[in-house]
C-alpha cells in the first residue's frame, strides 16, 4: 500500500506517467487521511468537493502539479469555496468574485484544491481552533494554522500560507514541516487579503524540501534548483535578530546542531553581527505593520469592528496614532538595512542560520506564539526556509532557518538541500 | 451667485462653519453640471444617488472634507455603487463585499461621493469613451481618464485616479488640472484593482493646487504644508528621462516657461543629467508592468479573455514570456536607480523639473496618449506633480511636473505653491 506521507510531488508526476496512479488516487487518500483527524485537529475551514478531472494543457515537463492536492489559506479568494479571513464567520463571503491568481495558476498547473486551511483572524495573532499534530495541547503557530498542521498531519502534500509577521516560518517551526517563504512580491498576491502589503508574503508548506523545490519551480516558471550533497566553501553567519533576545535551550540546540551538520558537510561556519541598527528592525516592523493594516482594514473595521477580536483592534489603534513621518522613517531604515544587509552577504556569506522560532510550539491555545525570530526577516523581503531539524524529548519540532539576500531564493533551496536530502 | 469651479476645499469648510452653505450644496452644483455636460464628455460610469448627509465625528480642524463631492475612479470598489474595472460591462460587479479603503477614510473625514468615473480597461491602455473638456475631438489620456476630464469640467472638484505607468500625470497634462501622485505606498490601496502592485499608486485630481495640499493633508493626517511665494536657493533640475525622446515643440514651451517663472522667483535651475541607466528604466518598468500584470490579472484572463482589448491581451502575453529572472533583474536595476537619485538629489537639485506627456492631447480618441515621460517616476516610486502652467494657441493645456525624492511629498507641493498661487 502506497504511504502517501512519503510521496514527493515529482514522485506522484512520475508514477502518473507510468500508469501507477490514477490522477485522484492522491487527492482521497488525502480525504480519508482528513475524515480520520480534522475532529482533533481541526486545520480545515471548508473541505472542496471531488474535483473534476482535466490534464493540464500546455503545462511544460517538471512543471506539472496534475493531482497534487493542495490546501488554500482561508484568506485567499477561491470562486467555488467560501472564504471567511480566519473571522470565525462575522465576514464570510459565500462567493468571491474570482479565484486569487495563485489559486488559477495551481488550477492552470494541474493542481487540485482540497478546501481551505484555517486561519487566524485576518492572518493576524487571534488564535484559531486549530491544533498542533504533535501535542493537541499546543499551538500549532499562526498564522497559517492550518496549512501548517494539516501538512504535518499528512492531510495533504502542499498547502499556501501567507507570511506577515512570522506566520509561515513559525508554524512551520512548531508543526515540523518545511516552510518557504520566497522573496517579498515573487508570487502574485491579487485575490490575497491584504494585511500589510509590504509584508505580505504569499508562501507555502510541504513535507520534503523537494517538494518546495518542485512548487517553485512550477509556480515561478524557473530552471530546476540543483541539490547538493555538500557545502564545501559555503559560508553560512549564525544570526539572530533581534539579538536582544534569547532562544529556549531547545532553539539552541537546534541551531548548534544544524550548524555541526553544515559545517561536517563542508560549510565554513562564522558569525553574523548585523548591529544594534538591525535589532531596531523589529520596532519598524511593527510600525509598518500597524500602519499599514489600519488602512487595509479601514472598510472591515468599520463594518465589523464590534465583532473583532481585541489584539486586531489593539493594532488597528496603534496604526490610527501612527504618524506619515514614523511610518516613512519606518521604510527609509528598512532600504538602509536591506542595502546593508545585501553588502554582509555579499561580502560575508552565502546564507544566515537562524532561529525560527524561541523554542518548541507553546502549550495551550490562547497564544499562537511569539513571532519575533521573523519580523526582520519579513521587513527586509528575504527568502527564509524552515528545515524541521531538531526534534525535542517530548516529540516537539523545533526548526531552524535558512536566510538569504533577496532573489537569491534557488540558492537558498539549493543549500537547503543538503541538510534535507 | 457662487462660482463653484473656483471654490476651494478650504474655502467650502470655511463657508459651511459660517453657515454660507448648506452640506450638500457642492454636491447638488456638480450634479447639475454632470447633467449639463455628461452627454458631450461621458466622465461616468455610474452616479451616486444624493447622500444622507452626516457632519464627521472627531476630525481635527483643518482634515475636514465635509460636503466635498468626490468622484471615485471605477477600478475602486464601493459597495454602495457598481464597478466595472473600466471592462465595458463584461466584469461588472453590482455590489463589492466592502468599500475600497480609501472610500472608507473619505466617507469617514465626511466627503460625499459623486459616483465612479470612467478607467480605461483595468486601468490599462484600451481608451474609453471620455472626451477631453477641452476639445471633445481629443483624448482625456488614460487611464484616470473620467476622473481627469470631470475635474476640468468643473463637475467634481476632486477625483481619485490611480498611475502604474502614467494615468494620473498624463491625463492631468491633457486635461490642464493638478495631478498629485504621492509617494508608493502612501495611501492605502486595499479595494483598489491592481495591475502591476509595484508601480499601482493611488492619488488624486484638483482644480486648485490648494486642494491638492488639503487633500494630502485631510489623507495623511498631516501637518499642514507650508507654502511660499519666493523660491530662493530652491534647487531645481530640468530633466527627462528618457533622454532619447524629444517632446513636442509645445512642452519644450511649457518646460522653458515653467523654469523661467522659477528663476524668477529665484530657484537655481540646473540641467539633470541622470545618464544612460535612466534611460533604461523605461524598459524596466515595462517589464514589471507587464509581469505583474500577467499575475495580477490570471483570473480575469481565464474568465474574461475573450473580452479583452488586444492593447491588454498583448500585455499579459508579453509578461507570460517573461521569466523571473528577467522580472528580478529589472527590480534589482530599480533599486540602483532610487539609491542613485537618492543621492544626486540630496546633493544637487530639491525638485526636478520634466514634461508630463510628450504634448498637448493628441486628436481622436483611438489611443489615451503616451506615457513615456511618466514611466521612470512611477517606477522609483517618486511623487509627482502635474501643473497646468502653459495653453497653446488652440485653448489646449500642456502640464509640466515637479518630482521629488521618495518622501519628499510635502516639500514638493511647498515648492509648487510659489508657481500656482
Amino acid at each position: 500500500m502506497t504511504d502517501w506521507t512519503q510521496m514527493t510531488l515529482a514522485g506522484f508526476q512520475r508514477g502518473l506517467s507510468r500508469g501507477e496512479f490514477a490522477p485522484l488516487d492522491w487527492w482521497r487518500a488525502c480525504r480519508e487521511r482528513i475524515d480520520a483527524l480534522e475532529p482533533t485537529l481541526q486545520a480545515w475551514e471548508c473541505q472542496a468537493p471531488e474535483p473534476a478531472i482535466t490534464a493540464p494543457d500546455g503545462v511544460k515537463p517538471g512543471q506539472s502539479l496534475f493531482g497534487i492536492p493542495v490546501g488554500i489559506k482561508d484568506i485567499i479568494d477561491t470562486a467555488r469555496l467560501p472564504t471567511t479571513w480566519g473571522t470565525r464567520g462575522y465576514h464570510r463571503v459565500a462567493q468571491s468574485d474570482l479565484d486569487a491568481s495563485i489559486v488559477t495558476e495551481l488550477a492552470r498547473l494541474g493542481a487540485l484544491p482540497m478546501g481551505k486551511t484555517v486561519s487566524t483572524e485576518y492572518a493576524y495573532f487571534q488564535p484559531s481552533k486549530t491544533r498542533n499534530p504533535h501535542d493537541p495541547t499546543r499551538t500549532p503557530g499562526g498564522s497559517s494554522s492550518g496549512s501548517a498542521a494539516a501538512v504535518a498531519a499528512g492531510m495533504v502534500p502542499v498547502a499556501l500560507g501567507t507570511q506577515t509577521v512570522g506566520s509561515i516560518i513559525r508554524p512551520a517551526s512548531y508543526c515540523g514541516v518545511v516552510g518557504f517563504k520566497p522573496t517579498h512580491g515573487t508570487l502574485g498576491v491579487a485575490g490575497v487579503k491584504a494585511l500589510a502589503p509590504s509584508l505580505d508574503t504569499l508562501g507555502w508548506f510541504t513535507r520534503h524540501l523537494e517538494d518546495s523545490r518542485t512548487l517553485f519551480r512550477a509556480l515561478t516558471g524557473s530552471p530546476p534548483i540543483r541539490t547538493l550533497t555538500r557545502l564545501d566553501g559555503v559560508r553560512v553567519g549564525l544570526c539572530q535578530v533581534p539579538s536582544t533576545h534569547s532562544p529556549s535551550p531547545e532553539t539552541a540546540t537546534a541551531l548548534k546542531g544544524a550548524g555541526e551538520k553544515m559545517a561536517a558537510l563542508g560549510a565554513d561556519i562564522g558569525t553574523a553581527e548585523l548591529g544594534a541598527s538591525f535589532d531596531e528592525l523589529v520596532a519598524h516592523q511593527r510600525v509598518i505593520l500597524a500602519y499599514e493594516a489600519t488602512r487595509a482594514l479601514a472598510s472591515e473595521r468599520e463594518r465589523f469592528g464590534a465583532l473583532m477580536s481585541s489584539p486586531l483592534l489593539a493594532l488597528l489603534d496603534e496604526g490610527q496614532n501612527l504618524t506619515l513621518a514614523t511610518y516613512w522613517q519606518a521604510r527609509q531604515a528598512t532600504e538602509r538595512a536591506r542595502i546593508e544587509l545585501s553588502q554582509q552577504l555579499a561580502e560575508r556569506f552565502d546564507v544566515l542560520l537562524a532561529p525560527s522560532a524561541p523554542g518548541a510550539a507553546p502549550e495551550g491555545l490562547a497564544s499562537t506564539g511569539d513571532p519575533i525570530y521573523s519580523r526582520a526577516w519579513t521587513l527586509l523581503g528575504v527568502p527564509c526556509v524552515n528545515l524541521p531539524l531538531h526534534w525535542t524529548p517530548l516529540g516537539l519540532p523545533v526548526g531552524v532557518q535558512l536566510i538569504a539576500d533577496r532573489y537569491q531564493d534557488q540558492r537558498l533551496l539549493s543549500i537547503a538541500s543538503a541538510l534535507m536530502p
